[in-house]
């Protein structure tokens, strides 16, 4: 039987633009002569629709276009993702596949085990199944999954976390062919391991194996594709593109074995993975121009760069915001930058504007203007600058912010920290620094090298320096990739990193004293295992002191 | 036996305060010659500790406090909630309350029904127990249950979410009283139901009822404490105080029934809830004092009582912001309010700032200044300043902007929508007036007259009234309430409230198009039964529209 894996990138809610691509893809499927086309979960409805599923007006325009499908199932056999009704006990939906062939409903199935950690929020909607499902299609038995399913065996990082391992059950009930349908969330070190974890189990229990996942970025959650058949001996046999639509056609019944090649490095993958992210972001919500403040320093720098990489050079404005402490080096870089990328570029300066705020603020300071008020006052005023020209010309506004600082609120809430899109809200200043060469190596050196070479500075008083405030960002990143996605205590950090105990606690609690900022932040591309916001989630009002009791 | 409901206001995470707030009140329990005393759900911890839980550091300085209350229970048993480890299959940690009597464990038990709807996120945390717990002590036989564990009866408003009920197990397992110990978010139409809830359930079982809730605000949280106990024909022999610590006591053999009174009224509930969690919030974050732009309207008038209030005249200020299309009379009714109140009061004009901002941008602008981008610069000065006067007073920044406005976006991102909390952001505009009307009467007319009598108006242009933009809000905020509270569709909509079925897809577009301000708003005061943030969760870049498919 010939197979094709519809990759698809759905719009979250977008019922009837969904619903055309999927039959555009049954007839591009039935074109190539397949017996079968699967789709991602919840592709009708796009992964995730969130509470817009507790409307009944959203779930009545899904059925009639689910009914829609099955009328376009004539002659090849449809497995869709979609969400449905529960019309028995417990909550109000459950996350479905279904099945027809000819105009018919020829089966259903629902997922059983339920994601509720990190971006996950699956028991806030669906009732879990309970029975595993295995379709005969012309002599071949399909053992179908969808996504955490799958994530139960051995195989996977966390077995354990469910009673029943899905997978297991529909080899035992006689599948010869494992199915997984998902909507996968890309982090940089879960491509490979998930790639060797289905490779692994299709080995394992001697089955081929076809995994499709969705494409594309839906807020700030990406998905990667990548979607992969493999043999009964474990051998990848054809991978999807990553982070875009494709239609991967495999014939279960050729036995060559293709040269498919190895995933792309982790540098490569964070690069698409940004900018899938800002591309589908500005398309979905439909917009087409982007814009955000160039300060000549290495994180606009590399959000310039994905910028225009994902939504054109034409499309891109650069915006220099100069205040009395932006040194000259700092202005031409920008230039310098702006130039090699192709993309407009504005100059506003800043400081009148931030004399006048410093004045009326003057008149009614009881002891003056502080030093952190004024530095915050030039922020803003970018701020308010930059979201001027979002207004008056229709532009999105993109954040340059790094996960570094935005992890020990080493940013201004309402000024650095304002923008639609928080472009490497995930990526640690060292990775900045790493990606960036990376892209100057693949991309003809397009930073200029001063860029990359300067000591990081927010240019808010003379001569200021990121190490003024900051442990250096080597130090300041381990600590907070083992905090932040290792959850380890002090004492663990203390013995991964060699830095002392006073430092460490001193960072972990400027994380967790500065959770107010990241609750007001932009949505964040999510890269890594544990992005801010989606994967980290911490009262404001929180007394607990790392440093242990007090007695 | 003589019981005590120790009604704690704990610090989420502030397991050293907590941990002597529990201490300090099994010592009055016990003077109080209680022979038992029972603490609210994850009182050790507070709820919510969210992912601080899955730090191995807060949870050995959890475990070890958790042995110092067992340590403590000479003489009185001690009923006392706090997550707990998972050593077996699933989930990392369960939601579980221990019971210790003279220095040993005397049993513990796991709670079995997790919410995961609305505010709560349990199953991102807690695997479920399994089995009930009845605890015979001196010959009385306790049935004990978590929260939840209580709401899948017939008298719940969600009965058939679970597939068991604790309540009813515990009985058939003996129990004589039923003990529920919780922590009960507040809603204003939740108290009157969950209190005759549990008189229901009380005289259905023939059983006494002890109910614990826990009381302050988390965040955006407010718990209302109101603990009560039910003899076995339900009625109520003890309520604890709203909103505030209070140590219950009761004598299970005392055949007296006492007179309790009503619960307050809607508006009392709200307006004791609002000064909660301003006061929570201020005193858990460690500061002291507030501020908040003062315009002659309804909302800043409305948001200065309830902080004055809630942390006393001396604490706050108000600061007028006016521009050149402020009226006369909104500067003097500003001043009239802070009169009133006692509190501090400051001007300072910001027409010079917006004029050097709106002359930075116009020199780049391609086509003139837009009106919206001059309305917006207007709210964005006053955040700027506003903010600047948080950090050179050290003055945390009350937002003033109502539930009504921040539906439709009617608001300026990092504008008037700045603040470390939005004080009314669950509240719409109609009940606004409804609940300043309320106070008026209550507390000697302290708003005066003329705020409340004028049309509303952002006063960003001349003579710029709301109703320019918008529906009127009786109109707006029954079509808000249906789709929100309710989660109707169109029909039901304009069946519900006769508004013509366009305007109705007007208002769900407008908020369904603004959810990106939402997700960057200030952490909100949630009082209905459904807030946004918290409760309404839409993902941005969503195509969905309300008006149906087009074919």
């Amino acid at each position: 039987m010939i197979i094709a894996l519809a990759q698809l990138n759905p719009t979250v809610g977008d019922i009837d633009g969904n619903f055309r691509k999927i039959r555009s893809a049954i007839s591009a499927a039935r074109e190539q002569k397949c017996g079968l086309v699967i789709f991602p979960e919840l592709a009708l409805s796009g992964y995730m629709a969130e509470d817009l599923m507790q409307n009944a007006g959203f779930l009545d325009q899904m059925e009639k276009a689910l009914d829609e499908i099955r009328m376009n199932s004539d002659g090849i056999a449809v497995i869709i993702g979609h969400p449905s009704r529960n019309s028995g006990h417990g909550k109000a939906l459950r996350n479905c596949l279904s099945v027809f062939r000819n105009g018919k409903i020829v089966s259903e199935y629902q997922k059983r085990l339920l994601p509720n950690y990190d971006v996950f929020n699956e028991n806030r909607y669906f009732e879990p199944g309970t029975q595993p499902l295995v379709l005969e299609l012309d002599g071949v038995r399909f053992g179908l999954t969808i996504c955490e399913d799958a994530w139960n065996t051995e195989f996977s990082n966390a077995p354990g976390l469910y009673r029943v391992d899905p997978v297991a059950e529909s080899v035992a009930a006689g599948a010869d062919v494992i199915v997984n349908i998902a909507a996968s969330p890309f982090s940089y070190r879960k491509v490979a391991f998930r790639e060797n974890m289905f490779s692994r189990m299709a080995a394992f229990y001697h089955r081929s194996l076809l995994y499709v996942n969705q494409a594309g970025g839906v807020d700030g959650t990406i998905f990667d594709g990548l979607s992969a058949a493999f043999d009964a001996k474990g051998r990848i046999l054809a991978r999807g593109t990553g982070f875009e639509e494709d239609l991967v056609v495999v014939d279960l019944e050729d036995t060559a074995v293709p040269e498919v090649g190895e995933v792309q490095s982790e540098n490569s993958l964070i690069f698409n993975a940004l900018i899938c992210g800002i591309r589908d972001y500005i398309r979905k919500i439909g917009a087409d121009q982007v814009h955000l403040g160039l300060s000549g320093g290495i994180d606009s720098a590399l959000v310039a760069v994905l910028a225009t990489y994902a939504v054109g050079p034409k499309n891109v404005t650069g915006i220099m915001l100069p205040s009395r402490y932006s040194s000259e080096g700092s202005v031409k870089d920008a230039e310098a930058l702006a130039g090699n990328l192709g993309i407009h570029l504005m100059n506003i300066p800043i400081q009148k504007t931030v004399n006048e705020a410093f004045s009326a603020l003057s008149k009614v300071a009881f002891n003056g203007i502080r030093g952190i008020t004024e530095e915050n006052l030039q922020a803003r005023i970018r701020g308010l600058l930059l979201m001027g020209w979002s207004n008056n010309e229709n532009s999105i506004l993109l954040n340059t912010g790094n996960k570094s600082e935005l992890a020990v609120g080493y940013a201004t809430i309402y000024g650095d920290m304002c923008g639609a899109l928080a472009v490497i809200g995930d990526v640690y200043k060292i990775k900045v620094f790493e990606l960036s060469r990376w892209i100057n190596r693949e991309f003809n050196h397009v930073i200029p090298e001063n860029i990359l070479k300067k000591p990081p500075s927010a240019e808010l008083r003379p001569d200021q320096k990121d190490s003024d405030t900051l442990p250096p960002y080597d130090v300041l990143d381990a600590i907070l990739e083992a905090f932040v996605e290792g959850a380890m205590t002090t004492k663990e950090i203390v013995d991964g990193t060699g830095v002392d105990t006073k430092l460490v606690n001193k960072v972990i609690g400027m994380v967790l004293r500065t959770e107010f900022k990241r609750k007001q932040a932009a949505p964040i591309l999510k890269v890594t295992d544990r992005a801010f916001a989606t994967g980290f989630r911490f009262p404001i009002s929180s007394g607990w002191k790392p440093g242990g009791r007090k007695n």
